[in-house]
């Protein structure tokens, strides 16, 4: 599908947020890389948070605005609050158009977190 | 490496922690699959729990207990509460042996989460 505007990769305030790290059966994470990653996954440790997530992750074209995603049960506000939040943590960015913001999935850091993941190949 | 004993892929009460559910580019989850989802990411979502699950994650066999894995600056009692948050949340199992509590990672709940995180294929 195509992108009809570059984004940023990462916008201001969202660099300290990328993930770091090997995956998390490598070797211990240090604190200051544990501080890093775990911001990620509060962020989608909320079921509304998660939810938005995905709603965003898999809207047509890989981006959508609040317009697009405000049938979880929340109020448009709330909805606001908590794509900020993701936003925050580096898992999505945002761009406005129009009348609009539009949400996108960081795809490095989506694949990043899901490296961090990886089972260790030896038990 | 071998294993020495065959440990229970999940134990009483963290069944309803195993995720369900496609990647989370593919569809928007449902509120109960969100619900089940969100547990997980939220016990990786703080800095301690984070590196204590690396730690045992990545320790010589694929298990730790408690001895293994103080080194991250919190007392013993905290260790051991956040390893209990991490195995109510099905990311880990645990047996005792003797003196001492084993942690062991649950491999198929880190490579069901890894498989959330699975970048869309179309932007």
């Amino acid at each position: 599908m195509s992108n009809p505007k570059a984004l940023p990769l990462l916008e201001e305030g969202s660099a300290a947020a990328v993930p770091c790290c090997p995956p998390l059966t490598e070797r211990p994470l240090s604190a200051e890389e544990a501080e890093r990653t775990a911001k990620m996954f509060k962020a989608l440790g909320d079921p509304v948070r998660l939810r938005l997530f995905s709603a965003v992750a898999s809207h047509e074209g890989g981006e959508a605005c609040v317009c697009d995603i405000s049938d979880v049960g929340v109020s448009q506000p709330t909805v606001s609050h908590h794509l900020k939040k993701l936003k925050e943590a580096g898992l999505l960015t945002s761009e406005r158009r129009g009348t609009w913001v539009y949400y996108r999935v960081e795809p490095s850091v989506l694949a990043a977190m899901g490296q961090l993941l990886v089972p260790a190949t030896t038990g």
